[in-house]
């Protein structure tokens, strides 16, 4: 049983026709559905003889034992949006199921590998994501929270998960234990974004995950009527924000180094065609890989908002809505990422994910990680319209077998 | 009976208190207090002599009779928005009602003068202003609309104005006929807006009514996810819209004499904080006396839309929500304004007028017309704020005296 990356692409294809509807994927988590998927990918796992066990957390493990208990993890989740792609999620467990038939054929590793299936990773149904992942990460800090959540059906968080086995205090209490030996995790995604499309690379290895700042920037000016008002005396919210969602391209090429800077919309009022706009909401979203230029984005942003209130006469307030920390992989990892996909392509490129994953869970809890991108075609995710030519899915196969056997070589070898 | 300025501001007092409560002003057009008013208003002038009608349209009317049939008309109208100023509209009739009693006083002009009371100036109850004065100037031709009006009880606007003896295919066809004489007309009105006060002006000339062109401008990016989408590979629609926000300012400086451009909001779709903007939805509204300078304007702005979206590789279309040509107003009376308000306060100020006012359908209808304008104290109308000094106001009226006299002058001299 060697490595046969055509073999994912057919199994993909089959999981699709036995998950998914002419809409798209609906491995929703906490569904039957997802079940139904879960079930199938234990089938193809016990074929391989890894061990199979579901942790307080519902994530799914399949554990080939090895001579240490040292263990590599490669990583992915077979969850879905509802009308999701073919691709997110479930590419990474196959490739990951693809890489375990050829270790397993070769005989017992020098150190264990494992295959974790994450619960939840999208939030779909009750819009909290990366829940498999953060139980087991020991991140999951908001239970309070997490308790009120309902479904659009008005069905509880607790009784979903419960359904499955899963309760959330003694999961937060128990599965990070399933990290205690982990030395290295692997995770293979599709890009869900254009980059290595527009170099036309089929690979990319992941720096790590952005940093992200969400403000809400409130600009007060004074109604006025449009007739009756000379240009001279107003004083226009909407030019404030005009002028910021201007900028804030000029803050990104500053900081460059793949800085990202959103101005993702504004609501005016009264927002009626007769008065000068009297205040206008404006949403920003800045991220970077490196913290102090995501902070340098910040303070930018922050300055040119207060000079565009003095130059306009009006007044800006600022709100942050949300933050995390930038998250960065391993550099030894990223090393043999980027050996293992010049191997199999020839060339590769370096690039941070913009959108969390389930390896930013992972790598916040201490454990060395490193993930491969594969080239989405339109940028195109969360949607029927996702897709990867099969060419590409079969070299990030390749790609994670080749990192996976260079990451058990070094395991192995720092033992 | 001479001229006493400070009986219209001890009128307005007593229209308030009886007409008003503590939200303001509550004169609105076929209601019971607006009923009250005119009565209260035609008892005044009964004292002068003049002659009361009311015609089909509603529009009261109180007539000198003169050596000749040509008229001069001084027009306000006692109607007013629910919680509105105690100025607007009352200080034009109360006004004019001051030079009435001034000129009755002196024995029979040389020509017929004419107060008028418009009907429903402000259209607050139906949404369609200028009632009585489009029904007199004959400009009223959406009639097939506006039989399908109704207030916020279900009333239709043929009944509300049934009760008051108004039949609209009537009141189109017989109307009109009260203008036959008319030679000359007259308006006082507050400024309600700053620029008066701005430059510390009681009163100013009016040249017309702008011009407007109102524009619904959507511009057409691509949605595209905040973390995962390089700077340089966006397609923001909201780039088009701030840069359009910020370069109308530029096109009203370049055309000036007056040209006032407002962007009034914009509407991001989807307008999150995760995504670039894939459609903006952007309110134009652009002002000029001049019509060759507000084709330009217009002009302009779609010229620079063009240019813009093809800077942001994004697409731009242009709808026109409504315009009306500018209302010039006439050279001799406003030369003859010109000089009125120079007696009384020194100096004037020329300017045109944002909102439209009856004057313009009287001016449209081909009835040589001008305006004066008397100080806004911060601008404000239709709010039980509005407020003008008292001295003020009494300056206003000495100078529609000075006005009237002036104009009855000149028409008799080219009888």
């Amino acid at each position: 049983m060697g490595l046969d990356p055509a073999r994912t692409v057919r199994e993909l294809e089959e999981l699709r026709e036995l998950t998914g509807d002419e809409s798209g994927a609906q491995r929703v988590a906490w569904t039957e559905t997802w079940d139904r998927a879960r079930k199938w990918l234990a089938e193809k796992a016990a074929e391989t003889g890894a061990a199979h066990e579901v942790d307080e957390a519902a994530n799914q493990w399949f554990t080939l034992e090895g001579d240490s208990e040292r263990a590599l993890l490669i990583g992915g989740h077979i969850d879905s949006v509802p009308n999701g792609g073919w691709l997110d999620g479930a590419l990474n467990v196959l490739a990951g199921l693809e890489t375990l038939r050829r270790i397993a054929a070769e005989g017992r590793p020098p150190v264990t590998v494992k295959l974790v299936d994450w619960a939840d990773e999208e939030g779909a149904r009750f819009g909290r994501s990366l829940v498999g992942s953060s139980l087991a990460s020991g991140s999951m800090s908001d239970q309070a929270e997490l308790v009120k959540l309902r479904d659009r059906d008005g069905v509880a968080f607790p009784d979903a998960i419960g359904a499955f086995g899963v309760d959330l205090e003694r999961a937060s209490e128990l599965a990070p234990r399933r990290l205690d030996n982990a030395a290295a995790y692997l995770e293979l995604h599709i890009e869900q974004g254009p980059v290595l499309e527009s170099l036309e690379l089929p690979l990319g290895v992941v720096l790590g995950t952005f940093g992200v700042e969400r403000s809400r920037i409130t600009w007060r000016g004074q109604a006025a009527h449009a007739g009756s008002t000379p240009m001279a005396e107003r004083r226009d919210a909407l030019a404030g924000a005009a002028k910021l969602a201007l900028h804030i391209r000029e803050i990104a090429a500053q900081v460059g180094d793949g800085a990202v800077c959103t101005s993702g919309g504004v609501v005016c009022n009264p927002g009626i065609v007769t008065s000068v706009v009297e205040t206008a909401e404006q949403l920003l979203d800045q991220r970077h890989l490196d913290a102090g230029k995501l902070a340098r984005m910040l303070a930018l942003a922050r300055e040119a908002s207060e000079r565009f209130a003095a130059e306009e006469r009006i007044e800006v307030s600022w709100e942050s809505l949300w933050r995390i920390d930038p998250i960065l992989f391993d550099d030894t990892l990223i090393e043999l990422a980027d050996e293992a996909v010049h191997e199999v392509a020839g060339s590769s490129h370096r690039l941070p994910s913009g959108p969390l994953h389930d390896a930013a869970e992972v790598a916040r809890a201490g454990v060395p990680t490193v993930m491969l991108f594969v080239q989405s075609l339109r940028g195109l995710s969360h949607t029927n319209l996702e897709d990867t030519k099969p060419e590409h899915i079969e070299l990030s196969v390749r790609a994670l077998d080749r990192l996976a056997a260079k990451s058990i070589e070094h395991l192995a070898a720092t033992a």
